[in-house]
């Protein structure tokens, strides 16, 4: 079956008998029913490559095993490819050429990897200095690499895709396969009513990570087979029958242990709604919230922003990284328990209106249509930073003077912040996503990529070093969970609202756990470290700067 | 000319030799060329009022006068009406419906109005308290109404507007005018691709107030020949000829002591995008800034409520009302001017950046498209209150012990206050709106309508009590001021930034001075005045419940 390649049967895809189901959904002082799309595994059609059921709690979902002792099959599956062009070199760009050229070199295969930028580009000598030369061919402008490749991999930004894909798409030969990072461009095409070309494969490899740890792990992979980040893939045209291996074989050659199906538009969603969520928007506004709320009871600034953002970004990530989110509450005695349960409970619904509402605003092309326009006012309004306010500066002074083990696990936080991600979570399960998909832009993504960076360096750095695309909406969205956790749970708090027991009981058997697990055992066999403040850590859009203690100890 | 019933040529429609220019617009740090669509005068046929050409600063607008001398007009404006139909019990509907049928009676017309409601509306016993009664005909069903209605004027929220206009629109008779007291509709079909069916007239008549201040000026308008609340109209679409006399025959019926042509597309941007910025949602994010900031300096909460608050929605909102912008900055001395001028300066391209976007998602659809998702999951997620936070805790305190004498006029919060309604301006001029419809909806219906609410009620009591859309906009966009300004201005401020002389030059030369003197000439006789606390003040949708005190006073 080759489903992903329809958009008209995104998600909902495989089974009949799998089909949107009616469920319950509780609501404190209230019971509606809602239809939760659910989970199916998405089907993909491969000759190459070897498909494996894997169990996420309650669903199953295909997936494939990469590593090294994969590298021959690279043969067969960029059959007919003698060219790959990278164009840009932002965050992915650098990574994933150097990742593909080394598998292609690796697997004996006559493919060049070749860079395509802009002639007047300051990457030009970056690129030359990672070996690619314009005397060799693997260097070029733009639209020679685009017209001369047979799979054009587009990691320019996403404000340039928008702008510049009518004339990328015209010059690609017939046949040839796009090759998304990201599927933002399926939405600005939706939102202008164009579609893709038909005579060009569409793929789509979305590494669940930044661009320098997809070349860090990949270089630390080399001794263990396979380390690197896993990727969902995607084939949302298949032009010439073979687009899933074309897909497979990119993401099992940039170094993925395993990947994940989606589609462009599975993906768009969830990636563009994780980043307004918990991974930056959210718990950039809880932080600030809970910081205000703490120093308002009494604590000292520096307290506050341990009992806060220390605790967030420090203890919980980490043992949802190692042990999962049942693991943070169960750290508890009783009392703190209780704690935890009150903050978790007036929280949760909150959250989880926000987060429906980014979702549905993601579905509806209304924020992508405000990024591009919001990219658009760039050179009359450049984004400012937002790492100097007050908070942030104590949070430097506390990051000076920081003694890892003596961070606290404050309970309240940490019903907070767990809820924040559980509503995250539940969004995309009512929206149908498949349990890897959400795992990842949930709760891994946080736990493992982003969090260790606001550990080191602090949240709002953290968000200005990220796309644009992400840091629109972390602005955006940051201080409306601000605004609604302390204007609905806090006040609820203060007034003597309880824990409320269905709300928990809820929290307590969500199926996201066992699926967590399931990721958990697919996890890199190497986590990622980074530098601090008196480190030159540049993230994100533009950076491939990057600079990794190369050590697999936790930050 | 009949220009205001054409869509496509929206707001630029008068003079070729008014077309839109190119302006410089000084920013701090660069130069670039942005183009303003000149304001033009919006031109529009009537054969039975008079027209006079008004001069708003460097720009003429056609402006109508009303008052109770033109009563004997509305027998020739409204030829051909038989029936007026009033569709809705919300803010505005007793008020239009009330004034309507009083001015109706003078003139001395056999035209009935008639009130239309679900069969189940609860508010079917207030309508038959002011005398509509289904015995007599003037009160009935909805569709009933509708389609034996000459005018129909549709007053339900717009979110009921939003899902019923198919029914409604088809209900109606042939030849008869569908009348809108907001644009919204227009936003919501234009996003759904439809457009009104062609064989009725589209009319807009939106008043400058509240339903209850409508009505109340109306009343004590009897003594003084038409104090009452001056309204915008446009005619959209003119299938009978004679669109633009039933519209200003409503607007003066209504009470207008003055009518201001607009169109559609130009109210319902200007409205939404104004409602989100100075009037309610910046007004809201920057005293909760400026409280915040003030409390961290060591003031006492109640003596920051008063710095912030209680100086935007008592002093600064006054002196504004009776003698304009300038003469808040005027009235300090030239230390606190110096204080004003840093503040105004930080502030204001920061507070432009939001208005931006705000408007820009206004114009996109994005807002509207919003607001009807949201409505959409109200079954879920209510709209909880927003008032009950400690700030607002502490305002109850404060008002309750309220000195009006004593209420500081603070430099530092008039600067960011007068700031963020300059850019509200700035932007609505950029697009290209009338002045008479720019000072209405950033700074006249500020400083007279909604701050008097506020200062008697607190800022967040007033926003849980406007209409959905406005709250939710409100909800959404006071954050982003919030943390645009700590962020960006005050941080800039405590790294020293001196005020800007471009932005200061700017401020004290800009054309809305001049329009506002002329706009103020124009303002009703009567000022509008509220209860406080302990009152039993609803204001805004669904409420047409909110007591005046019937008095001539500022508050």
């Amino acid at each position: 079956m080759q489903l992903l390649n329809s958009q008209s049967r995104v998600l909902n895809a495989s089974r009949p008998s799998a089909a949107a189901k009616a469920v319950r959904v509780a609501q404190p002082g209230r019971r509606s029913t809602v239809r939760v799309s659910a989970a199916v595994h998405l089907d993909f059609n491969t000759t190459v490559f070897h498909k494996e059921l894997a169990k996420f709690a309650d669903t199953e979902e295909y997936i494939v095993r990469g590593g090294r002792d994969k590298y021959p099959l690279l043969k067969d599956a960029f059959k007919g490819i003698k060219k790959v062009g990278v164009i840009g070199w932002g965050s992915q760009a650098p990574a994933q050429a150097q990742n593909l050229r080394d598998s292609i070199a690796e697997a004996g295969l006559d493919i060049k990897v070749a860079i395509g930028l802009r002639p007047d580009s300051p990457s030009w000598a970056e690129a030359e200095a990672c070996n690619f030369s314009k005397a060799e061919g693997t260097l070029g402008e733009v639209f020679d690499v685009i017209s001369s490749s047979d799979l054009v991999v587009l990691l320019i930004s996403d404000g340039a895709q928008a702008k510049l894909y009518p004339r990328i798409l015209a010059a690609m030969k017939p046949g040839a396969t796009l090759g998304l990072s990201h599927g933002f461009l399926l939405g600005v095409m939706r939102n202008d009513g164009v579609d893709f070309r038909k005579d060009i494969n569409v793929v789509l490899v979305a590494p669940k990570g930044m661009g320098p740890s997809v070349r860090r792990l990949y270089e630390q992979g080399k001794s263990v087979n396979g380390a690197g980040i896993n990727c969902s893939f995607a084939v949302h045209q298949d032009a010439t029958g073979n687009a899933a291996d074309i897909a497979i074989g990119w993401a099992i050659g940039v170094g993925a242990p395993f990947a994940f199906p989606t589609t462009l538009e599975s993906e768009y969603k969830s990636d563009i709604y994780g980043e307004r969520c918990v991974l930056l928007g959210a718990v950039h506004g809880i932080v600030e919230a809970l910081f205000r709320r703490y120093t308002r009871q009494g604590m000292s600034d520096e307290e506050a922003f341990r009992q806060s953002v220390e605790c967030i970004t420090g203890p919980v990530s980490r043992t949802i990284s190692t042990k999962g989110m049942l693991a943070v509450y169960e750290s508890f005695n009783d009392a703190d328990k209780k704690i935890f349960e009150q903050a978790y409970s007036q929280s949760y619904k909150p959250a989880l209106d926000i987060c429906f509402e980014i979702y549905e605003d993601v579905a509806s092309g209304n924020e992508i249509r405000s990024v591009v326009q919001s990219v658009s006012r760039f050179d009359r309004f450049p984004m400012g930073k937002i790492d100097q306010t007050y908070m942030w500066k104590v949070g430097q002074k506390v990051r000076a003077t920081r003694d890892e083990s003596k961070i606290p696990l404050n309970p309240f936080t940490a019903g907070v912040y767990v809820a924040t991600m559980m509503a995250t979570v539940e969004v995309l399960r009512e929206k149908g996503h498949p349990f890897s998909e959400i795992c990842n832009e949930s709760i891994i993504e946080a736990v493992d990529s982003l969090n260790p960076y606001m550990h080191a360096r602090g949240v709002a750095f953290m968000v200005d070093n990220c796309s644009y695309t992400a840091r629109l909406g972390s602005r955006k969205w940051a201080p409306r969970f601000d605004y609604i956790i302390e204007q609905q749970a806090f006040v609820a708090i203060d007034a003597g609202a309880e824990a409320d027991k269905e709300v928990m009981a809820e929290f307590l058997a969500h199926p996201v756990h066992r699926a967590l697990q399931t990721c958990s055992s697919m996890r890199p066999s190497v986590d990622i470290s980074v530098g601090g403040d008196s480190s030159n850590v540049g993230v994100g859009a533009g950076a491939a700067r990057t600079e990794f203690r190369s050590t697999a100890a936790k930050v």
